[in-house]
């Protein structure tokens, strides 16, 4: 085994943490004798159940290796050769997944500049003017993300304002949800009501961050998107041979609202996280804190200071804007421990 | 947790198999605090130093989570977007990855009909005459299977023989070693014997039909070939961010021999399970047993039969072709009874 | 202007002759003053007109540059992510487009051997097992080529049994219809005897080798077909933004059976100069002369001897076939010259 | 032949004109006997000898059908699979063509804001900051129109700062210049000034709106470039059977200096047209007049009684911009006619 050296706790992403106890545990627990491949055993079937029964009836699911290829498959289910998504400028899908949507879907994303990493119809409204031209891309999909990548959410009233919009004008609405669970825990609400309640057409759920070792999925809310998901799935090589392992993974999450134990965590730390640096002179925060993520800008020397010992990213370098992560495993002990040496980096900043 | 029926030992595919217990392990002392993501962990170096052990100094490796992955990123390195792939017209991107090297390669599979699922510079050699033309699609790689997907292995002889004549035309070769373990066990040499040491360019290395959970790798065998590695796995979706479970897999494999313990296991139950039928009326070997896959013909009726209680697969089904495959979990027991009700399923058919 | 080297007439392509004097003059006539682009323009109106009553009301008609961009908008309007074209292992869209199908569509094509460049419902059936199999390209589309490349034609009947198969099994049947002139003049039929009433979902329209300079067009004979072309069309830079001067060298030869009379004498041609080297010691037909080429096997001394002086393709190198090709402009007395010095080849070679 | 409907001159766009006769006669003159086809012909060899003459000795071409396919091409020969193009947000391959960019490139197009639509390299800094992170689309090509979509021009000076800054971070800058030759004539330079002189690495070159039928071209202008572009042409469907209609159109352009005389012309009645709006209450002018557009804006009901009787195009319908764009062919009498008419729709909107 490699040795291991110790850090002091991650804020840099959920990704960091480990595996939860109960999903590694389920994992384990698969591993008895043989199983059909590719899906066709008894611990997907038993996935399926527990999505159905956070998502509705009609919900159908196909696990994923990761979120790119949950965001990529989903969207491949909807966009024609000629479509274009409508998403934030921040959107995941724009900025973090090195051009998998252009490349694999051969899709146009037309980004949309927002507040927060939130959009509104009246953002998206100009964008349709060209629907019906040969010349321009078609819009087909509105792609938001909730939790947003700057750490916010929608309420449900606003994702049913878009979705609304988006059916009027026979566009779809996906979400990209790889850290529903945490939305869904800040807004103290069923994961169903911002989703499949909310007109949600079609969702990439996150596993990974909330505890799983590597499981995401799409969830389709309408049957009628169902019928090329095996295909694109297996051609997008997101097909498991050895599927049950990731199937459980996800079931595991599902199962005793341990989704919502381990974001409810996530979300209390990141508050404690911000509340511990409130008030500390030159230090304010760039998007309110809803989820398991704080934005704070910091003086940049307090920046550097802590990056010695902490993992974090520096989310806008022109504005000392940086991105502390909370997860599953985040302890009080360790936020606090963290804070005493946020307010040094910046109170021993202001002194000097 | 889900209520699993139990079957008799499955002979359907080596990917019905669960995880070896060795793997598993590595897996569970993995899940130790935090990591970064995406492979800058330590688990990921140790990964690397495994496969240079193995491999040569010389090799790079990137862990994919699946084959399909693993065949599309690796091709994606070589070729041009007006190039061509060589390949048996039995391999395993031309039939069985749902048209992925097309789709995301936007490439030609140029399939060559081979006996046994081998191919010989023989047969490559009329479809160079298009090289330099513009109407025509360019081959740029020669794509062989080791283990093929008829169960055969190529010497390393034979390996070098394309090799020589790839390079010697400015081509690449480029082998699917999703059962590489398999074909280095059977011809009792190490894996670079047929792999570096012959000439390959590049490989997919496979981990999960060998004992993995699920853990492939591209191990690129010429340096000139890394520099965009990293871009096409994320890319292409195959960038596990919580990475150390994946690196884990593969180091386990790969370290005391467990890949060859558990090839050479599984080899020998296949030739065990050919010796129990051979001589039986009616029976043949399509092609000869050099892995851990027996292609029996057999009587229909006898295929009906035994189909009601086992899991395999009808390979040709015009001409009364089986595929059996064997796992590292295979036992001698488990060989010998189902055998015994080939012979029962074959003498009643015989004698009816 | 360039000095032109007077050759003999060229055997090797109908496109390497010039522009019917007709359709000059209708370009010519078309450069008056303005006319709105893209198509938006009374030539192009008039061009549709024509079609329709080539073809039938219901069709729609897309000009296109040419014949690779019709094969590749095309089959973009039927094909999903994850289909297949079955085509004759000759079709120029798998030998001839340097993988435009592959490259621009992303899919697969399944070559099917032939005899004589055309496939029968017999040829397909197998292909069709995978339908529903997510690991394999699904066969989407049958593709056939009138005139073949082999110079061969289908009957009308011929091509309504794979019309007929195809719909049951809930494939299209598309055609490559780059001289289909040629063949409803070699028939002796409307073209809509060999498209709209035989079944044929959707054609790709060849001017260029008819006369034209460079006009090709899609021809959609199902209306549901229409909503995606002009979008592809456009994507796919087949979109002239100057239409008129396209659209009315297509109306020109649809326009008093100019067609049909460039056809029927590239036609006569044809059998003229396979008549004249009938008989010819160590000279055979590989196929039958149904349309404007021969495919005759020469003695290799002869091919040498003649193209010293006269250009056309050697069609297969190892078996010494070769390819003449005759067009509109082709006179009887080029064939006649010509004949003579294949003659002069060959018998030289005989008593050589 | 089809009625036409007499319409006052188009301000809507220069493809709305005819061909030049110089042009047409060039057609009609290369329209003698048989030809090589796909280029290998002397008009060809003759226009690559006119593109020497005017872009340098190392310059290479490839004629293209049209701006798209010549956009698409040229970009295509210079991008990895993961690479990402910056360009204005006001682009033509951004806005203008039916996402054929991130289509059959795969490619991001990162939208750079700009005033007037040319770009600085202050405006791209920031994208930059992700080479070499896999995570993000790596920026590879700076593409600027040179004219721009709003039709201004980028000075010697500005196209060479921005070249020295893309070669320096190993970027190539590419060059849309469907109006190429208007940004010469009205910059009062060489074509190779603004291209070869400057720094440009690659070349869309724009025939058709300055007075061809249909005629583009790639210019080349690093020989390492030059390679794989017989085949990207091929493969993108842009390659003419009957090349030599093509090549005879880009050569009358080029020979004598028709290039330059059509150009200015053209610039000249936009600035007259400019000219003779000036003062009009109401009126202004979005961008400066650089070329052969004038961008005014107008009072909306002024706009709507001139597109009763003009073809022109609203730019900007929020801010009641239009365009309006003159060609080779617009006389001075046709500009007057029409600046009368615009006089008494601002007036007359401005009297109600």
């Amino acid at each position: 085994m490699p040795t291991v050296t110790t850090f002091p706790k991650s804020f840099a992403s959920d990704n960091h943490a480990g595996v939860h106890p109960a999903v590694l545990a389920a994992i384990v627990e698969a591993n008895t004798g043989d199983a059909p491949a590719y899906g066709a055993d008894s611990w997907t079937r038993a996935m399926e159940d527990a999505f159905r029964a956070e998502f509705g009836d009609r919900a159908t699911v196909y696990a994923m290796f990761n979120g790119t290829g949950a965001n990529i498959v989903g969207l491949g289910l909807v966009l024609r050769p000629y479509d274009a998504v409508l998403c934030p400028a921040t959107a995941h899908i724009n900025t973090n997944e090195c051009g998998a949507a252009e490349r694999l879907l051969g899709t146009k994303l037309i980004p949309i500049p927002t507040e927060n990493g939130k959009i509104t119809v009246a953002d998206i409204h100009d964008a349709l003017s060209v629907l019906g031209n040969e010349h321009h891309s078609q819009p087909r999909v509105i792609s938001i993300s909730q939790v947003t990548e700057c750490g916010t959410c929608y309420t449900p009233e606003e994702i049913a304002e878009l979705a609304g919009f988006a059916h009027t004008r026979g566009l779809f609405l996906h979400m990209d949800g790889a850290r529903l669970a945490n939305a869904a825990a800040e807004l103290g609400c069923p994961m169903r009501a911002i989703t499949t309640d909310a007109g949600v057409d079609l969702l990439s759920f996150g596993g990974t961050k909330n505890g799983a070792m590597g499981a995401e999925a799409i969830v389709l809310l309408r049957p009628e998107l169902d019928a090329p998901a095996l295909f694109l799935r297996k051609q997008n090589m997101q097909l498991a041979s050895k599927m049950r392992f990731v199937s459980a993974q996800l079931t595991a999450l599902l199962t005793g609202g341990l989704w919502r134990e381990n974001a409810t965590h996530a979300n209390a730390m990141a508050h404690r996280l911000a509340d511990g640096i409130a008030g500390l002179p030159g230090v304010s925060l760039r998007h309110p804190v809803q989820s398991n993520a704080v934005f704070p800008v910091l003086p940049e020397k307090a920046i550097v200071e802590l990056q010695r010992r902490y993992l974090f990213h520096v989310w806008d370098a022109t504005e000392n804007v940086v991105r502390w992560v909370t997860s599953f495993d985040t302890t009080a002990d360790q936020v606090d421990t963290f804070t005493a040496d946020v307010r040094l980096a910046v109170l021993g900043e202001a002194d000097g």
